[in-house]
């Protein structure tokens, strides 16, 4: 069959629209927010409405043997929806149907919704879904469950796996299954609900999430701290971390601030090393999380401490969300996502700190610090080979160090294509092979996202 | 090789002691705590001290094709470790070790402490494990693993699931593999941790185990209220459970109580229908969710509904925990551990009443009320064949009542053997697949724990 005979035969089975062809939209397929260089545009990308639309195009798929990269919002950051000249991209951008169930206290959602849509729609029923994401304006659900997302708030409210109850998925075989449910508790069988949150759509493709929800989130009082040097602040965070549950325990150094204050503007302290956020949503009068927050900071010799107003408060956090596009500016990012335990976040910072002299770029590093989770942003322009090759060997360097200290090259991005070639040093060959296993049972034919997590066959 | 010759192969490989043979030892191996009669002792019990001697264990049995049975505490309550005379126990209950490390708010474990040991121990840092199963003065930890065992302040804490880390797990070809750590977020590779957890001893053995742990608990108030009819104590809970977030939230009916009443002699009401045990660990001086509590209680037409003293909260907290082994003086029962979400509760405590009625067995009911995990235990005579035949008929169809009801044959105690005929109903034949596919990944040759779970290839 020719190429365009077999595009033909797939656009018979689909609605009028659903199958995109034309390069220029093909174009928008070709990357995720990783911008992985050697990222080619897709053969086609279905933009499918419905289950049984996904459903069609994986059996499509299926029988011609053509790889599919399931994607969501594209804002991945590890290149696992980085597309591909051979592959179909099943995109579920357009599958955002919600129903809230405020009995139960739980939803269901399509994919394609924003994270930051589904929080405003369950909070009018006063109600919360806690995953937060830096990104959590344009970032889709269904990419939150491909990559087990985490966000500010998950130092104590814990990651997308911890809220996903139910999913419906397409498997390779273009079966569609429904796993768990609304129950809050339920172990019948193997948990493959779990398994499915963070396989980064190489088992299947989500269609279809039930989510727990909390009640409305308390209000929380903030903390600003500013720092001359970073092993103070990693020092105070490592006994914030250990002793209470913050709420958020955030952390930026000097060139991360800076990148927000050239960005927003809003009076950043330009000269220090580090900046900590740290907030408490503690319902207690006497303020007792705050009290010990604020001592443990001025214990480690902070340039000031603080509690912040509301309203400064928000300014700051939306601060740190904004670091990485406002660090974007300066040049094109390789990111980094490398996570250690809480108490060798300051032999990290150091080592990262060495790994930027050493190769001459600059890597400003924001973090989930109270979690041992950090973005390290290798900043370089693409114009210079040069300073390009500098930065893709400080990426490794990055994530070897990670793994030296006993951390994780991924705590809450993904794997993806990027980052495949560290994977095995971290985890071990026994536990790779195990999770090929798993792979190969359920996609024997390899056709979902070939060559993220797991190598391609032919390789 | 002889049946002598094989055991004397397994001795020679491990130290002396280790393996047991003597038949009045391996009675007390015949059955967990779910007392199946259909049990048998085992060909021989390997009492393990390390991981080493496990390894060694399942070298043996993959050699000589023999089953294995993985052995917690023995306290399991679905058949999950009942024995077979063609198998090998491998018990993991003198492997004890435990090392706190506050730094990182951890803890590594063996399986074979004791739930209430851990708690115990973790408790001199300072520091909280949540999981607490009722029985968690007698289960181990690697029982909770191979269950995702819940408990009572799971309804706000979570389950095992939530708490677990990291895994060092022995495989069916005798591989010793390290899944997780101690990195509290860490997306590298499918989830195999959570995988592991809840897999009921099928997919390999636990050696150990690293959880995360909670700053020391904060206290809690709690309430009791006593009610005419089921439905008003279940229309109450239905509203406290999707409006705040109680630390504790139990419910009893009459049978139960008058069993722990016979047994401990508390001062309980022997008249009332329901009785609900409430908690909330709130840091509020207002006491909004104890205020709340109350008035959801107080709007259902309760005899009474009052906070009471820390002292006697703790009273009733025991007595809720002693109601299995209450309900146990009165004759052999058959352990339910069906779950509905929160607003069907009262639906399925009607239809389990109906079931009782019409098989002529007293079915006395408690509940993990606020998560929908009941516990209805069929109490029977095992000298009288024909309520013998009641029960067993009367167990089938809770199960089947539940899975109508879009519920679960088992919220936290595992499917083991004994509800293994129920569980394709629930989850259907394509999860039921899927899982079966990780269990032939893992364990080709079907030895750990055949029959479990998953139907024996033979059969």
């Amino acid at each position: 069959m020719t190429a365009g005979a077999l595009i033909r035969e797939l656009e018979d089975v689909l609605p009028p629209g659903a199958v995109v062809t034309d390069p220029t939209s093909l174009a928008a397929y070709r990357t995720d927010r990783a911008h992985d260089p050697s990222a080619q545009a897709p053969r086609a990308v279905v933009r499918a409405r419905s289950t049984a639309e996904v459903q069609t195009a994986v059996r499509w798929a299926a029988k011609h043997h053509v790889p599919v990269i399931p994607r969501g919002a594209g804002t991945g950051l590890s290149g696992g929806a980085s597309g591909r000249s051979d592959a179909l991209v099943i995109s579920t951008e357009l599958m955002r149907d919600v129903a809230v169930d405020e009995r139960t206290r739980t939803v269901v959602v399509q994919p394609g919704l924003l994270n930051a849509e589904l929080k405003a729609i369950v909070a009018e029923h006063g109600l919360w879904y806690p995953p937060d994401p830096a990104s959590f304006a344009i970032c889709s659900i269904g990419g939150n469950i491909a990559t087990n997302a985490g966000g500010l708030c998950c130092v104590k409210y814990g990651v997308t796996v911890d809220y996903v109850l139910g999913l419906e998925v397409v498997l390779a075989d273009g079966r569609v299954v429904r796993l768990g449910g609304p129950l809050i508790k339920d172990v019948a069988g193997l948990d493959l609900v779990k398994l499915f949150v963070g396989s980064e759509g190489t088992l299947g493709i989500v269609t279809e999430i039930t989510l727990r929800l909390l009640p409305a989130p308390p209000p929380h009082r903030t903390i600003i701290a500013w720092f001359r040097s970073t092993e103070d602040a990693a020092e105070a965070i490592a006994e914030i971390a250990c002793t209470i549950r913050p709420s958020m325990l955030e952390y930026m150094d000097r060139a991360a601030t800076n990148a927000v204050e050239d960005m927003l503007g809003l009076g950043l302290n330009r000269e220090a090393a580090a900046f900590v956020l740290a907030a408490s949503d503690e319902q207690d009068p006497e303020g007792r999380e705050i009290a010990f927050m604020l001592e443990a900071l001025r214990r480690h010799h902070p340039i000031s401490a603080d509690e912040t107003a509301a309203e400064r408060g928000a300014e700051l956090e939306n601060a740190r969300r904004s670091a990485i596009p406002a660090v974007e500016v300066n040049g094109r990012i390789l990111l980094e996502d490398v996570g250690v335990e809480i108490p060798k976040f300051a032999q990290l910072v150091h080592g990262i700190e060495d790994i930027a002299a050493r190769n001459q770029v600059a890597i400003p590093l924001l973090a989930h610090a109270g979690d041992g989770n950090t973005h390290p942003l290798i900043v370089f322009d693409p114009a210079d080979a040069a300073e390009e090759a500098r930065a893709i060997r400080a990426y490794g360097e990055v994530m070897t160090l990670a793994i030296e200290l006993g951390g994780t090259i991924t705590g809450e991005h993904g794997v993806g294509r990027l980052k495949r070639p560290w994977l095995e040093r971290q985890i071990g060959a026994d536990a790779l092979e195990l999770g090929q296993r798993i792979k190969s049972a359920f996609d024997p034919d390899n056709i979902f996202n070939p060559g993220t997590i797991f190598k391609e066959v032919h390789e």
